[in-house]
């Protein structure tokens, strides 16, 4: 084979043929095609896409690239969820204990944040001590001791996908449904989890702004995971609003912390209990979706879910005190408030001006390896459809420095739209792609 | 301006700007831009396309990439002819004295042949003792001189149409109408002629094999030329069998010693003329087609022609005798021949299938960088339309391996077709664009 005639074949909107494709990823992770050639079958990728047999063999020869988990033998069936990236998402923290309380191991592995999406391993590292490499070994024993984990993706799962993504981040070649698919699924399925559950955003605050965009990757994304004979499924939800109050880093923690212990602002709940449900429902531990629920809640009501959050944060070096006492999380030194300049309706709050605001003041980053302030973030006292008098606060900033503040208050107020009327209720959960 | 950017408006189908292309091909040639985002822009063109101020820009930036010879101080207007590759075309080695002898200059930079095409440079270099390297000083001394020169480009002429075209070769972005308009024209323009005639050649021994594409090309380096000040027009011409009867080295340069001579095959002959004829009205030597017409007959009938291609061949370091005495041109050891299995007319000779079968007999390189054998070749004796004999001698073989000559044989087979009539005449100059 030789990778000018795969590329000529996609360029001319072929289907390339599951071999080619393998042997394609393969060359390219042993350095034996060079960067340019991949670039030129990226784009040629961009621009003709990739059916779903196509996806499906890309994915397999990424997740093949490198070591590949079995997690088969731990004494309970595992479970995770993938987010495509929303604003003040801290859903991973919540589920990954709450449906390991429920009896499903959960092997979460997570990335870091990036532009606009806040990445999960970064809120964990607002709890004093938190590790998130872990090593194999290490996690295989913390998931059958504790149940769950939160870390990093190790070097060794799905090296391709590093190579691949590296260069699609400079070649705008990063916007392809078959990519994107094949980028998340490949290190999922590298991950060796019996069942995924994926939270496929859309809207505003979201990567894929077009329901019909999202549905198209959730398609693409199920249907990868299956023939790699993960049960998969997806719920497509809404990234209008930020998710909760809180955005930033140990803000969302303790947004977390007060949702495992059955509190917590209501779309998070309501995000967190639909995702839970399938997740148990896929994992085989619950038989339908009820049965699911009344674990969930039971697991909330008993207390099962909140220790098992504090002892994850212990199992992984952090400070297990913060559970009971959120004061010991990491606290901005100054506050300023965002007041609402007339009586009426929150019309809208808009979750991309929001997580900017979020990131000038330090608590995301703009490039990569950058550090991220795990003090600072926003609170948004007031959600989409709640009435506002004048002069009520709107939203709390958590702040270091005053040239943040003053940018973060110019991107609140773009962000935030009053109204007289109460805008029309959206659903959270849009529909589900199985 | 950042690279991804640009790339990213091309990929989403839009126009760049004239400032965008330049910025991006200055950053290339300097080795500030990678190859792998030179070749995403290069896909996105392919799949995309470029409208013609775009292709204008890109042939000026690439053009602006190196030296830029400025042929103005030369005592008559200067003409270049450009062809875009046929089987056994060996106008250049005719038109260049031919047309100097009529009293325009004529500063020939060209190429190697790589796969079906046989190059202008190879050709000459079976004449013992031609040098096709000659440094920019040298080359105007002999222009001045002499009239004309054929050389091959040096590396200062459009450095980044170097970088490229090694990019394009593979990563399948050869095939692109902009590219290849941009490609050929900045040589061309950084070459500092006044004029210039392309001879765009269609049909199934030809790069472009539709008419449409032809015309398409054609426009587009018609315009990018105007643009960029030379006096530019193209003649689409047809390539279905060999251009004349011979088709290698050293035979071709026979062919053309005998057209300087005004013999030679009719259809080379007729090609000649009016190739010959625009070249001299656009240098403003002649004012109509009549007139340069006449120059031609008379540079023929007098000798000028060929005395001017003995003069070219001294300049160059090359054995002039070879112009009285052909016999000196490099002669294959061995023979063989393709007779007519059955009378009738020669319905169709595959131009493709013949430079094959030349090709293995060593006449041209499958890869860049290998040696060609200039003895070695064919002769055709018969030509589409012509009544045939069974028994009849259709091609003789001036080979020196064996295998290489049953290659060859079988190849011709294929390439030959006889019929029960002749063929319906095909125009030899399809269209004139300018």
């Amino acid at each position: 084979m030789r990778a000018v005639d795969i590329i000529r074949a996609k360029r001319d909107g072929g289907a390339l043929r599951p071999d080619e494709i393998a042997w394609f990823v393969a060359g390219l992770t042993r350095g034996e095609i060079p960067d340019y050639q991949a670039v030129a079958l990226l784009m040629a990728i961009t621009l003709r896409g990739m059916d779903e047999l196509e996806t499906a063999a890309l994915t397999e020869a990424m997740a093949a690239s490198g070591e590949r988990l079995d997690l088969s033998d731990l004494p309970a069936p595992t479970v995770d969820k993938h987010s495509t990236g929303g604003v003040g998402d801290k859903t991973s923290l919540v589920l990954a204990p709450l449906v390991a309380a429920c009896g499903a191991i959960v092997p979460m592995m997570s990335g870091r944040g990036l532009g606009h999406t806040g990445g999960t391993l970064d809120k964990l590292e607002a709890i004093p001590g938190f590790r998130t490499a872990l090593g194999t070994t290490e996690l295989r024993a913390q998931l059958a001791r504790v149940g769950c984990a939160i870390v990093g993706q190790t070097a060794s799962i799905a090296p391709a996908d590093r190579v691949l993504y590296a260069l699609r981040d400079v070649t705008a070649t990063v916007d392809s449904v078959p990519l994107i698919a094949a980028s998340i699924m490949s290190k999922k399925i590298a991950e060796g989890v019996g069942a995924l559950v994926l939270d496929v955003k859309t809207g505003g605050g979201a990567f894929m702004r077009e329901e019909a965009q999202a549905r198209a990757l959730a398609e693409r994304m199920v249907a990868a995971g299956r023939r790699a004979g993960v049960r998969t499924e997806a719920l497509i939800t809404s990234m209008d609003a930020p998710l909760g109050r809180a955005v930033g880093n140990g803000v969302e923690v303790a947004e977390a912390i007060e949702a495992l212990r059955g509190g917590g602002p209501p779309d998070l709940v309501e995000l967190c209990l639909a995702l839970g449900r399938r997740m148990l429902v896929l994992a085989g531990v619950s038989a339908d979706d009820a049965d699911a629920a009344s674990r969930i809640r039971r697991a909330l009501d008993s207390g099962a879910a909140i220790e098992r959050f504090a002892a994850l944060v212990e199992a992984q070096g952090g400070d297990p005190r913060v559970v009971d006492e959120p004061a010991r999380l990491p606290a901005a030194p100054r506050r300023d408030v965002v007041t609402a300049e007339r009586a009426g309706y929150l019309a809208a709050l808009d979750a991309e001006a929001v997580v900017r605001a979020a990131v000038v003041l330090g608590a995301g980053r703009s490039r990569a390896g950058e550090a991220v302030d795990p003090a600072v973030g926003l609170v948004l006292e007031a959600r989409p459809g709640d009435a506002v008098r004048a002069g009520q606060p709107l939203v709390h900033l958590h702040y270091r420095h005053d040239d943040g503040r003053d940018q973060a208050r110019a991107l609140l107020a773009s962000a935030i739209t009053l109204g007289d009327d109460p805008p029309p209720p959206t659903p959270l959960v849009r529909g589900r792609v199985f």
